[in-house]
């Protein structure tokens, strides 16, 4: 275990909701100093007590571990220039979660693999919820691959960003709900499906559509799981609590659902079931829910590190 | 065609939402005049214009049709009253929903019915949205039975009344989002089974998931059909304009999925289609909305009434 | 009375906020018709049923009356393009509210101006709610000269129109609240302090500190007043119902101050009233509300077309 | 220094708004431990971590120091019986603020005392933002006592507690805003003009209105201020830099105003001031901001606390 002394981070992308986030976390940090954090537009201002720089002009050198919060497209370029500065890496962005390049940093299924990882793809936050609900009923054989598992995702607008767009204007949100990406052609599906085979072995069709809630932060997920069996409430519970027994970061709610309230301003996966009754073939519905910003971006990136830098897995996280 | 001679509306149990957004919508109808409006702990007091007098005190006589915004279980006691009196109805609970005593009146489908009805239940606010979109799907064979229906609902908080509770209060469901009735076990979903046998044909199994979403008023469901045959995006916008042809209530939108936005204030169904890709099975994601205050409730209710009385269908309504 | 024979009415800048309330208004006044509608960016879109067109594509001639909610400084110059093609006009910009070419439009105030008018300044949202509460007792001599008026008022984020700006995103708005223009320097300071001194005589110091609410639409003002005498509550009601005696628009709320919800989405101005206790001179708190869009915008730019067309004065508005 | 030994603390009153933020403080603190915490309606629930009891079944003697969120009125009692027990104790209603009995906590006017305080009693929410912007100007003789200070003050609903109530219902409370206790009524003004006179030697009239915004949390006041003489944006500055020069948890904001994002969820008052232009006599218009549930009520108690117990003074807080 590591004691604590200072380990300097540099922080990639610090101006976006997600960076702010994490620049915030680190900054509460009892083991980690930030070693510098960037913004393009914002170069020069300080957030955090810390004064942001642009990316271009890092010096990878004073950091020992490097959190990417680019956007996709942009962070694999700079991640590349870390890594060759001989930098340890957690990487937000999309653009090393299908590569074998990266361990994919599901911490609570991929620890021993995060724990030893140069490079480590931080999950999509969509994915992060439906795949702490789904794996263990996958690794468990319990969803039926003949029927489709259907994922209603809402999520608040943080994960949409923080450039000015009209469609996110406080007064076309408030008061509006609505889906986006229908008919399965949200790009998070491929990652999801991915590693639903990789860490559950289910192979079998998903409906994934996400919608925009008019809160600021938490995702909800409504699962709907065709399954193998019958299964009660409290063997389903008692599956989850087997299966996420002494993990800091997970709730399993029982004999009822979680909300937002559950895991807003926190590191946790909310997880909470019920057997679908008035139906011929068995089904369970899962509700998954977490923070986008922490256990869905920076939260769960904090927790990879130090899962690489040997610290208490959830130093400087309210889990 | 009445020439909107002014016609006496008695309206019971005007102090809750669906009660006040009839009175409102009453007060400014073209053809119609409040003969009297009830409220138990409100009586006394003035709202829209008009004093509210307890239940009890009616005298049915004073109108010519009564519409019933009163409590399920209350509102069937009230509307038998009305009925004793030779008055005609429309009630807004589900006290007669599944009832023979009552026509169902999703306007749009059994307007023949309701024109000649002396009792009309109005439909709840959940299976109005949910029928809209699947009835002409259903009645056209394209549901494939021996796949379950999976509906995502959410509405804002009008939906559940106005009677103080610690879970409605901003306190609580500001920045939050939670699904309730998890497992199938809505009381709307014996209505919307029975209403989609009758009018569509259909018999399969439904997934029926409510949740609560931190607006005043709206509910937008995500309803995932499991389809017979492939069906591309023209044809099934094709199939919805024709199915909606002239329908003054009822909007398609094309190339897209509609919002709350579409339909706050209006009595209105937005309904819009996108075929699910990345699946083996053919599937058909409809997302459709409506103001659960007015064409999931008063509005529905007026619509009705119009028909009932002749009037133009939507006078007095905002569509 | 005009029989309510169809006025053709141009619309100059029908997308944002405000102009999309007055094409939704004009669309369902029984009086007039849209001879056109103008957007920049949107051209080519259809919104309540008219295809946008561009300003400079506007065939004047086709209308009989223009209304303009074209950006301060663009408004003036194609006003006046209207006004030679010989078009009477409302401007709902700044641009010809200090202006003596304009009759300023404070209808409940300048009604018989109004009625002539060629041109009519629509008053800004802010002045609107403030000038309907201290006109009155300007007009009486009631307010001390000698001491500041202070002026608080929040606006709904509607106010602030539809560009995308990130301080207007619901990531920053919603959950937030803030002053601006703090220091008395919001440029509706001149047209209120003006419109007060022309209306009611009084040349006295203003102090004028506008707020952003986190809600769609909606104003309201909490303006303190230095009375030249003590008034009891009765006596300041009565003299706000005498002075509105009548008017459709205007609603005084009696032993209580309004909220929001006494004003959105209908053209009226709530007034409520308390004396100051606890102080050693005499101090009138007034709460005005109205709605930013509707009696702050396109409602009382419509109320002000009524007049000017002879129509009933809220032909086309709920008050 | 106290070495973060544990210290048992005593929470009376967990289940509003304040109790339940206390609770999550001390569950986090580095130094403290929950001794009891307790519930009236919720007794037996768990909450943090902590089995909450009824308040009558507390044995004193197993906690060093209590902190009590019970109601006015009710806290008074409670706290005699813990003072009697040899206790030292925080109050945070409003039942000991004016009584000679209890220190007044604003820490970082009243720390000596308070770090020798038998009994604490943690200032009003409204009150704690008031002082912290007035009490500077008023030691340095600034405030014209000639004139009003006229304060607009508005709070998030969590400061109107958790009880259930109709005009606190979501539906009510999102999409409006209102004054309340208008007249200067409230219950805090004898504090906040009390501890004026205390601490700053103000004996001046104040005008003071509370509002209630629709968000979970957060105060932000606009104080309006009539000076002795001219004072420059950089001299207000300086001077409040000067006043809270060191101080931890006070922020303030350079040539800009503070905004409820600057407080909530920080144990933080954010100050901001700009002079009022276009009046004859000197006014300084000051923002003051904080989290109506931290600085406002358990994070300043957890501030006292700390100093009462010798820990650093922002131990388990996020200022």
């Amino acid at each position: 275990m590591n004691n604590y002394a200072s380990v300097p981070v540099g922080v990639l992308g610090a101006s976006g909701y997600a960076g702010r986030e994490l620049l915030a976390l680190l900054s509460r940090h009892p083991g980690a100093s930030v070693a510098f954090a960037t913004a393009e537009t914002g170069a020069g201002e300080t957030l955090e007590g810390h004064q942001l720089i642009r990316a271009q002009d890092v010096n990878f050198a004073s950091a020992e571990i490097v959190l990417s919060c680019l956007p996709h497209g942009v962070s694999g370029r700079y991640v590349h220039e870390a890594r060759a500065a001989g930098k340890r890496a957690v990487d937000l962005s999309a653009d090393f979660r299908l590569s074998p390049e990266a361990v994919y940093g599901l911490t609570e299924f991929t620890r021993p693999k995060v724990a030893e990882a140069e490079l480590v793809a931080n999950p999509g936050c969509y994915p992060t919820a439906a795949l702490m609900a789904l794996v263990p009923l996958a690794q468990r054989g319990l969803i039926d691959p003949s029927r489709e598992i259907v994922i209603d995702a809402a999520s608040g607008v943080t994960g949409a960003g923080r450039s000015p767009k009209r469609e996110l204007l406080f007064g076309e949100v408030s008061e509006d709900y609505r889906a986006y990406s229908v008919g399965n052609t949200h790009r998070h599906l491929a990652e999801l499906k991915a590693s639903l085979a990789r860490e559950g072995g289910f192979n079998g069709d998903l409906v994934f559509t996400p919608h925009l809630l008019p809160v600021k932060r938490g995702i909800l997920e409504t699962i709907h799981v065709p399954l193998t069996r019958v299964v009660d409430q409290a063997t389903a519970e008692g599956l989850y609590e087997a299966a996420y027994d002494g993990e800091p970061c997970v709730m399993v709610t029982k004999g009822t659902t979680p909300s937002l309230q559950h895991v807003v301003y926190r590191n946790r996966v909310a997880i909470g079931v019920a057997p679908v009754t008035n139906v011929r073939r068995p089904r369970l519905t899962i509700i998954a829910a977490i923070d986008n910003l922490v256990k869905g971006a920076a939260g769960q990136a904090v927790q990879n590190m130090n899962v690489m830098l040997g610290f208490e897995e959830t130093a400087g996280l309210a889990c």
